[in-house]
């Protein structure tokens, strides 16, 4: 509520008539305007002549304070650096430069006795990632900090639509597990009344669960858990996954073409709405990614040096950025699918395909990369019963663990496929971070539950 | 894979012109038509004819086998009940009764060696749920038993919609937890490194988060945990929670008002998604809310009979469906908003309010029946920390535990509220349906963690 002291008795109701900093037009210059939001960049210009940002979450405006206008100027010290306040007073054009501003007739604080000692980003400090995680809350009153959330936001939203338009069912399924999905390592246990459950690493088991049980598109967007216990630039304990699998195709190679339509929707989509998008938006410009070049395992191992790929077959992150800085080269485009994966770096569950030229066993499985970074990982799943057993043991893995699994295709299953992408990556990407935790909300590794 | 002794080498390949059912139209009659998906009622009338009735996602459409016409009609024994199978053949105008058949040429089993020992459903007898959860996949497979996820599916995704179209921003808040996040009983503890975490029980701490950050209108979807040891048709220990946040309000009314805005906008478009559907969806009519009555609390306390008030002053169950029925006779309005409860029914960062007339002290809450069952809970937040704080004394709970909490609002806050809504809930009454389990996808109670 509004401070008493500053405000009548029915400032509050004020609030209704409040505009949004991207709604002030032009046309109502002169006009009386209501704002609200967070203030920055107070400048004191001599006695009774106040300047300050109003900031609200869709842009920016000069406040122009001048005891000759402003009716409470005297409670001018109330705000300071960060106070949420509104503002009623006159839309005018921009004196100092472009834009506009608003000559402030009268002032409410919107929070009273908050604290002024704001602990990071003071002075023009550039305060290190961990501190400004310690106070996410106050980090995001940055716009330039707030853009990957809603990039994030708008990357989500706008797969959902694509989703929504090809018939898609959204799936909401269960992280509390009885088994562990993924074969074990890496994951939280907790005591779950007389026994013991997991939290999913994936929603793999489920989403293929869904395929059996008649569905023939779905998708999911939530959250995984992995009891990592290393601190990279790429991984987090806990982290949201965008999944989606696909009955009825021929081979991975329709999860691939689904992925590229989806894509190209989503970031149209995102830059339109970039576009469109008041300030801090408009330096983003975001490519979708057209036609995505594609290119074998074993044609992208003469790509890239010796020691860039790893024992088990798989590429390194720096044999991944040789062979994107190749196909950027080659085709100028930001993403390639790499695919046909040896047996060895796929988990069980993914279908056996050909093998290479020189024998190596194959996965009928892709990899995504995107400006070097690897963003999705797919594949067509072997959906037959005898064959999974097969694999399973040729894995080298223990039957009886994963009898579960084998049992969800004893009653038949369509051919299917589906992919895993992480969305946080992908806006790491496209705004070039170097951490993906810029585009985490509330990030969590083995030292971090809050905030 | 197409079972090999059943198909030539690329038959596989014969998927990509596949139809699905609610694409075959009357003008394809006597066109070639590739169909494909699960079989039921497998009829065989005599030597050499047979008949069955496909389905897949979209819908079902009966297959006719003759030996004068099917090519392969020496393999039939292999199409068991719920084989996954893929038909080609020409479509015509049904003959028995209205609709369309194919009279098929050559069909394929997509999985072979699958069981016909299907343990649920069988001969029209009627499944006890606990069996149908513990065979959810094949369950499903009865098109009504995937009706409400359906359902559920469009509910999420119109409110996506919604969000996008009114500038809101979709967050992904962290299920791992530091601190329990709503007063610590029946919450799951796990270890975390060297140390505790917690799972959960609402996004209520983070959303709040993202309005103190300078996000304005949230929403996210997705799991909350409660380690309630009872079973009941409206509970799980893990379900789906639909919330929002929304700054800048000027009461609880504004986000009732909301509320009201969004779920006419859901309901409309369930309902003409529904509309457009074939067979199954037909019967489904979701009526919008349109106004939604308000009733204050006190005032409802004069609707019901004693014993449906709890010690607490809270409504029971029984209460709820009084006050309801109430409404709908005077209203014709299966939605009632209760609001204004008494501070002992509420937790402490909801904001209190204008006391009853008998002196009862309230907060600016809210309740939202549907057909007498509570799907939402909402409320202005109190974002004032000294305020907070002594919320927090006055409920006899230790503030040393909810430090974290005050400390959010420490730099400021603008005046906010949100509410929590159960989207399988809505779906239940949407359906007249017992238990809120139907219309979850793999329920979790104290006994279930599997499938």
């Amino acid at each position: 509520m509004p401070n008493d002291k500053m405000q009548g008795e029915n400032a509050f109701e004020l609030l209704k008539l409040r505009k949004t900093t991207n709604k002030l037009l032009e046309q109502d210059f002169e006009n009386e305007a209501i704002v609200a939001g967070y203030i920055d960049n107070i400048r004191e210009v001599g006695k009774g002549l106040c300047f300050m940002d109003l900031y609200d979450q869709y842009g920016k405006i000069q406040l122009t304070l001048k005891d000759s206008i402003s009716e409470n100027m005297k409670d001018i010290s109330k705000l300071t650096r960060y106070s949420f306040m509104m503002a009623v007073g006159k839309l005018v054009k921009g004196k100092a430069k472009e834009g506009m501003e608003i000559e402030v007739k009268k002032f409410y604080l919107l929070t009273e006795k908050a604290s002024d000692q704001i602990p990071i980003g003071l002075d023009g400090q550039n305060t290190g990632l961990e501190k400004r995680l310690d106070y996410r809350w106050l980090d995001l009153r940055d716009p330039d900090h707030r853009l990957p959330l809603e990039l994030l936001s708008l990357f989500v939203m706008s797969g959902s639509e694509y989703f929504y338009k090809n018939d898609y069912t959204e799936i909401f399924t269960p992280k509390l597990v009885g088994y562990p999905t993924e074969g074990g390592s890496e994951i939280f246990i907790l005591p779950y009344f007389n026994r013991e459950a997991y939290l999913a690493q994936s929603p793999q088991f489920y989403k293929q669960m869904a395929i059996c049980s008649g569905f023939e598109k779905v998708f999911e967007v939530g959250p995984v858990f992995r009891a990592n216990p290393s601190f990279t630039t790429r991984h987090d304990t806990e982290y949201t996954s965008f999944d989606m699998e696909i009955a009825y195709i021929r081979s991975h190679h329709d999860v691939m073409d689904e992925e590229e339509r989806m894509l190209n929707y989503i970031f149209k989509k995102v830059d339109a709405e970039c576009a469109n998008k008041p300030k801090e938006y408009r330096n983003t410009r975001v490519e979708a990614p057209g036609k995505i070049p594609k290119i074998k395992m074993e044609e992208a191992y003469e790509l890239v040096s010796k020691g860039n790929v790893s024992g088990d077959g798989d590429l390194t992150p720096d044999g991944e950025r040789e062979v994107a800085k190749y196909i950027k080269e080659t085709y100028e485009n930001d993403f390639v699918f790499v695919y046909d994966y040896p047996l060895t770096t796929r988990p069980f569950y993914h279908m056996f395909g050909e093998p290479m030229k020189n024998g190596t066993e194959t996965t009928k499985s892709f990899d995504l990369l995107y400006r070097g970074v690897e963003i999705t990982t797919g594949a067509q799943r072997e959906h037959n019963q005898d064959r999974l057993a097969s694999n399973i043991e040729k894995k080298g893995l223990k039957k009886e663990h994963l009898t579960y699994y084998i049992e969800l295709f004893r009653y038949g299953a369509p051919p299917h496929g589906g992919l895993g992408l992480s969305p946080t990556r992908v806006v790491k990407q496209m705004l070039n971070m170097q951490n993906v935790r810029e585009a985490t909300f509330a990030p969590r590794d083995p030292k971090r539950l809050f905030p």
